[in-house]
């Protein structure tokens, strides 16, 4: 690794940095576009991005960016690297929003709840009493998971959250990765 | 790879067999000692086990072989050693129980649900119609995480499945791995 003295620290992080995080223009989740302001980490084989309607603060999802319906799908560096992101996006987020605990699940096919055909890691930071009852969380994921293929189907309905809100949501997630 | 003719398809199966499955004669979950009977796969990082109280047939545990709360605190190595275990496992106990999807959750941290403080990968082959309403499973899902918790503290009230009957369990699974 480079080094370099004195003031060299900023410069090599960013330069960290930028190799890091890889942009696309634009990010297919199953049959749809996301809009790459939605988008607040990649690497070239991973993204993560915000949720149209997240369930706690800081619900997100971690996706492949090859469009693959099943987990078993994805080679072994693309597992690799979807959950080496869904760590690093996991511990932050739980820093972020001043959680203690993190639920991750795949819903990894249509029997287990999957709606969009595409391998998402589900990822929430949890806090004490978040849920009255700890489990209702994935009945609300389900609901949720329900609702959000319904809302992609139908984008003029995106009541909920405009894309300026989620974008700015992202924005603020994006510089928690500025190393 | 060594090739050998004709009748070398077996013995390589066996040598290759023998060099993945890494097996230690006591696992560590949490505080509590896991009999190898129950372990149906390992590598030199991670274990799967079968479940004390399986919620569903060819529910089981994929945990890192290092004792660690949180998933953070897993190396990458780690990491990405216990996903590509948690997709091998799934794959194989999808097929053999002719299922169609698979559940994959951590609750990770006691503000998820988390009652033993080890990672563990909970893997859940679905059919249609396994439980009247999808998300159900992950009601049950905790309601268990507290049954395995009180269970393992209480060794000898293990009234619902046997040593044997696990040990048996673990046996047919392991078979699926010998290549």
């Amino acid at each position: 690794m480079l080094k370099l003295q004195v003031t060299g620290k900023t410069i090599l992080s960013s330069i960290r940095c930028r190799r890091k995080m890889s942009t696309c223009s634009s990010y297919t989740f199953g049959p749809y576009k996301i809009d790459p302001r939605e988008v607040f980490y990649a690497t070239p084989l991973s993204y993560a991005m915000v949720n149209l309607r997240p369930l706690l603060p800081g619900h997100v999802l971690v996706c492949p960016i090859r469009l693959v319906p099943r987990f078993t799908d994805l080679t072994a560096d693309e597992t690799s690297d979807l959950w080496l992101t869904a760590q690093k996006v996991g511990s932050k987020l739980e820093t972020f929003h001043n959680a203690s605990s993190l639920t991750l699940a795949i819903q990894d096919g249509p029997q287990a709840g999957q709606s969009v055909p595409h391998v998402h890691i589900h990822i929430m930071p949890r806090k004490g009493g978040d849920f009255e009852k700890n489990d209702e969380i994935y009945d609300a994921l389900d609901e949720k998971e329900k609702e959000l293929k319904q809302k992609l189907d139908l984008d003029i309905e995106r009541v909920d959250r405009s894309i300026q809100e989620m974008a700015d949501e992202a924005s603020k997630y994006r510089s928690l990765f500025d190393c």
